[in-house]
């Protein structure tokens, strides 16, 4: 594939799950078109973006015509397709496996596990529930960042844009207890210069739509 | 890669999400080891496989030292390790991204947005969860298999494996409404040889356990 051919459209909401697939996109240099929408403003609920993705969800990625969605697929196809950035560990490299591990592991877990937890849910049996517990999945996950520095050891990889991002956020808004695994990682992704350039261009995005409204 | 160092050992329990997985090796025609536990004797709970897997989940794969964990990171490893079986689209394919997208969506929306409804639990607004709301995944994954005959449409994948086998689960045990299209699906994913090999196989393995209590 040339490069033109690699050029993908982002849709994004500034300070949300997107940010951290824009924090992808220039951790692998990548070619693309940031389509920006204002989501105070409703616009991920509009007809013209739910035929794109009926979740109303941001991140999705659009590559000619075919549509990405949720992050985890969105951040596995992104950092496929620009292999020369070296953070997708490809297939037969041992990495492989545990680098598709801790993504899935990010949506079909944690995800949902910090969702029972904000909401306040009555625990079910672990053994009932696909993700466990809360608990295990913290557990789960600190005990692989106590090896370090990164999810997959030495070696820097998307799982670590995805993780990085999210726990910044979770923590952020207390969402999950700040454990000093947990907050030992997040500084090490905050010196990141790709999530620094990130945060701040989306600060700028969120004063236009601001400016916008106003 | 030679066949001998493609060999790879599931972790598997009869009757349990690893079915799925143990179909999707039978499509592959995959060279692999089958340990089978006993989850009524809690198996998957003992220290050896904790070791392994801290969530105590299965399916869980090992391929010589890795460990990949998480249905949807399960299939994905294997299918793309058995290129030759055809059941994931390669990168450069335009249905990669669209292969990824409803593997995801699967561990990320369907599984917590059944749990959710299982436990009949008060529905938050949709903006408010990552998976939205029951009603929304089960409109986006229908509105998908319209199109059909299989996900990706002519093309059958190893994310039918996935959908497919859970879909016929989740119906079996009333967990959610058999609307039309996905009987359908499932009637169409009941015709595959290898799935009917491996319910039949669960089947003995599953008397075998019950001899050994008795
Ligand atoms: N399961 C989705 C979750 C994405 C998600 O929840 N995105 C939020 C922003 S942080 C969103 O788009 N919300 C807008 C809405 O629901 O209207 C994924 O992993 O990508
Ligand atoms: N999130 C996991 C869920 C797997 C799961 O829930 N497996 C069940 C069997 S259907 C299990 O191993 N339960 C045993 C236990 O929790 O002790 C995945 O997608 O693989």
């Amino acid at each position: 594939m040339t490069t033109q051919d690699r050029q993908i459209t982002l849709y994004h909401c500034p300070f949300t799950r997107s940010t951290g697939a824009l924090t992808l996109l220039e951790e692998l240099g990548a070619d693309y078109r940031l389509h920006v929408m204002n989501m105070k403003a409703g616009e991920q609920r509009q007809p013209e973006f739910l035929a794109i993705n009926p979740m109303g969800k941001v991140p999705t990625v659009t590559h000619g015509d075919a549509v990405v969605t949720e992050q985890v697929s969105v951040y596995l196809y992104l950092a496929d397709l620009y292999p020369e950035a070296g953070l997708a560990p490809p297939m037969g490299d041992p990495l492989r496996g545990p680098y598709l591990r801790w993504m899935v592991f990010y949506g079909s877990c944690f995800e949902p596990a910090v969702v029972d937890r904000v909401q306040n849910r009555e625990p079910i049996h672990e053994q009932r529930s696909p993700y466990g517990s809360f608990e295990s999945v913290m557990n789960t996950l600190v005990s692989q960042l106590k090896a370090g520095p990164w999810l997959l050891g030495e070696r820097f990889s998307a799982a670590d844009v995805l993780w990085g991002s999210a726990l910044n956020w979770t923590t952020q808004f207390g969402l999950i207890p700040e454990v000093p695994e947990v907050r030992d990682y997040i500084n090490r992704f905050l010196q990141r210069p790709a999530y620094q350039k990130t945060l701040a261009r989306d600060a700028e995005l969120a004063a236009a739509q601001q400016d916008a409204k106003a």
